[in-house]
């Protein structure tokens, strides 16, 4: 399936969640990743970021089963550029 | 359409796009908003969004024909609740 995640931690614990989420995910904005995964792999990605989370921390993940469902645009600057990109 | 908007831009700017964002959508979370908008809204909030950004600033809109086909789900710290929200 096709993810969206957006997260809004503490600044103490970005590195962690960063480097989590670029193991299972493209980076495309300052706290936003995308990418195909399978159930399993987002089920594992779910169980670590829920041990990282804390306090005010927020994750929110966005799930579609067909990426060519979404459409992307960017305005302005364009950050990550990412291998499957939506057409 | 349903709407998903991304934004990350400089301090200064971002109670402007924060209000902008608030006249269309609904806040979810950390420049994460939401929501249904017609063709003709999403177009006027993207020229207003544009005239805003400036230098490394960068916005990322999804958008989907159908909010049904969007599961979202949260981790940690429930921030925003919108009214629409996606079943």
């Amino acid at each position: 399936m096709y993810v969206v995640l957006v997260y809004d931690v503490e600044v103490k614990r970005v590195n962690k969640m960063l480097k989590l989420c670029r193991q299972y995910l493209h980076w495309v904005q300052n706290s936003v990743f995308e990418g195909e995964l399978s159930e399993r792999d987002l089920e594992i990605l779910k169980k670590k970021a829920e041990m990282l989370l804390s306090g005010e921390d927020s994750v929110i993940i966005y799930t579609l089963q067909d990426g060519n469902w979404l459409n992307r645009e960017i305005l302005g600057k364009e950050k990550g550029v990412i291998d499957n990109f939506i057409e």
